[in-house]
């Protein structure tokens, strides 16, 4: 595996930079999966194109989206068919990527694949395209080694993980059902067996409108609400403090609480009588979301006992958009224990094993399939989601060969040429 | 005067619903203009009806307006011209209303023009049509009970208002100038000799951003306005500490600070790495603008000594759109005695007389002009700016006898029928 993945790194990196360069926002994923679907008819594999829908996923309880129309931009599933007698394996990575944000705190164009140093930077180079490059290096590698595999590698490029995993539960209801499944999303070379779920809430402040000169006739919304992010932020570090799982031992905040947005007021003479909070609950791995909501709006009704008008004008939570299924591996599960002595035989060290500070389509591949998931790639975890976003080629080839030498062992080999 | 308009109420109501029912926004004062202009030809004044604009008016120090191009939308100016020898006055009332709103705050249509028990309703009655209304219904009073006054009367009705002040601003650079001006804005029927100045602010925070799973690796710009807002708070606290002047003693925040929106976010799994506030400033009426922005900066700061990512992200501090200068009338004022004289005569109690909690054109006119103003108008303050504003016809007939009679002794008589 090393000796290909050697010899074809300009090829591997000359497909991941096509990725990025493919600026496949919500919405506009076709491009980069017209990339994705070329290199998987190069290598010969079966291939799965639809676009998702219908009532069986939307009416699904696990469905979270605010689309009901994923038309245009695809799905797409490529088998590497086994001869028989193996064990099978996902490997899933979604071809969607985060907004840009704003232009002007990038260095180069966003989308520019710009190589430097050995990094390969753009929005998606960590998060995940470069994990999806690792996936398509091992299945060639295999593949133009000669190699026949017993067990099936199904490999899936999957839209919507961003916004809350309609893609990899599209792929779930089609029936693809595999004994592993290895999401290379940007773990820093880690394995994550446990991750944390997540879910985006809204929280809507009352206030009372006034005159700004008068501002003591009305209730300022921004003023309550910053009661409302005070007590959030109490709520997370009691959560947090429950946490005991030696997996998350290394991570500051386990299961955080972050307050992406706020929008309150639209004239500066004017008392605001209404703020709208949003942003993301991180779910334990081991908690169920129902619980993570329950504690929340708890949270909420508490703080209303203490301040008359929030008594009298309840803040109104609300779950919308994305949500994700947390996932829970058990670490001693033989799918850890093979991408592990693959890792020792590729990077002559120990993988860190440990808990995702973030959600994954793990949660929907493990909750709702039933499949045992690992979380492990090559992507910068720092990077996601950021300006300047890039990744290490050389981590992208590492985990290309990792993979390969994983699907060896847990697929089986039926003939080498 | 009162049988006169006791006489003509429905006429003087009907007025003030027409102009109601013009939704004379920003940008959108002509259809009320119009309502105004015909009344004035009817009254047989002398009429300057022009579009406000040019370079005296844009380079000017007191301009302040993020328009530079007022067409189609124009002052109007109409005077009853005295036979001389008398003192004479200015009229003053702004034709544009804030926006309406969230259209569902409001009980009917924000524009209706409904009356129900003797309230009008509408954006705009009380703030300050209804002013309007009485002062051209003390005008017709007064021409139509065969007066000849000695000194001119000068009706101005202006646009800008509430954006700054610049329609004001243009009459004055128009040249209007008289010995004393009464701006009938909603006071509850107080005078106000002194005004409160405003000024528009925003303060730009500026964050890290990260993935809202490793918020830590970022730092929230919602959580570091947070600590702005908390010290704008402080620093409002400690300008109003100082303000001894009796006439604000029952104003529970005499030069308030507003924060009127928060902005920041567009993602809820993202930490923002912006923050946009804006807000409005009071000015203390024997306070120059530069004083009170002095301060803010100096707070913001201050602040800045007190966290170690605000020292190395200095918060940005703008002045933008609106700014209203204060007016600081002597209360001793011949004006003030002539208004109170006339209320005594109509009301049969004596007129509360205080310091306005907002700013009015009365600072341009004033302080620019040098034209001695005092504040008092029918409208209802509570109701400015809010969903629901009404005012008590009452009132408009009060107020309309009120400025009839003060403009009898102030202009002088000449002759009678």
């Amino acid at each position: 595996m090393r000796n290909y993945i050697t010899e074809n790194r300009i090829r591997g990196t000359r497909l991941l930079q096509k990725l990025v360069q493919e600026p496949s926002t919500r919405g506009n994923e076709s491009g980069a999966q017209a990339v994705i679907v070329e290199k998987c008819r190069e290598l010969g594999l079966e291939m799965d194109i639809w676009e998702i829908g219908g009532e069986g996923l939307l009416a699904h309880e696990a469905f979270c989206s605010d689309r009901k129309d994923f038309r245009g931009n695809p799905n797409a599933v490529g088998i590497l068919r086994g001869t028989g007698g193996g064990k099978s394996m996902i490997l899933n990575g979604h071809i969607d990527v985060v907004p840009a944000g704003d232009n002007n705190d990038w260095d180069l164009d966003p989308f520019s694949g710009h190589i430097e140093c050995g990094k390969l930077y753009g929005r998606g180079s960590t998060d995940m395209k470069g994990g999806t490059a690792s996936l398509l290096m091992a299945m060639e590698a295999i593949k133009n080694s000669g190699i026949k595999l017993k067990g099936d590698v199904i490999f899936q490029s999957v839209i919507e993980e961003e916004s809350g995993g309609a893609g990899t539960l599209a792929a779930v209801l089609r029936e693809y059902k595999a004994d592993g499944a290895i999401i290379p999303e940007p773990t820093n070379m880690k394995l994550f067996p446990k991750q944390q779920g997540s879910m985006w809430f809204r929280v809507s402040v009352k206030g009372k409108g006034a005159h700004g000169g008068t501002r003591y006739e009305g209730v300022n919304a921004i003023e309550k609400a910053m009661l409302v992010i005070d007590r959030l932020r109490k709520l997370e570090s009691d959560r947090n403090a429950r946490i005991t799982d030696p997996f998350f031992k290394s991570i500051p905040i386990p299961i955080p609480i972050n307050i992406g947005k706020i929008h309150a007021g639209d004239w500066p003479s004017s008392v605001p009588d209404l703020a709208i909070i949003e942003g993301r609950m991180g779910v334990a791995p081991n908690e169920t979301q129902e619980n993570a909501k329950l504690e929340m709006l708890n949270a909420i009704n508490h703080l209303c006992e203490e301040d008359l008008w929030l008594k009298e004008n309840s803040p109104v939570l609300e779950w919308f958009g994305a949500s994700w299924l947390p996932g829970d591996l058990d670490p001693e599960h033989e799918l850890i224990e093979v991408l592990s002595e693959s890792f020792i035989n590729v990077k002559n060290s120990s993988p860190l094993i440990e808990a995702s500070p973030w959600a994954t389509d793990g949660g929907v591949l493990s909750k709702v399939g039933g499949v045992p998931v690992v979380v492990f790639g090559p992507g910068v975890t720092e990077t996601a989601h950021q300006a300047n976003e890039y990744i290490r080629l050389e981590d992208v080839f590492d985990a290309a060969e990792i993979i390969a030498l994983s699907l060896l062992k847990w697929c089986g080999v039926s003939e080498r040429k």
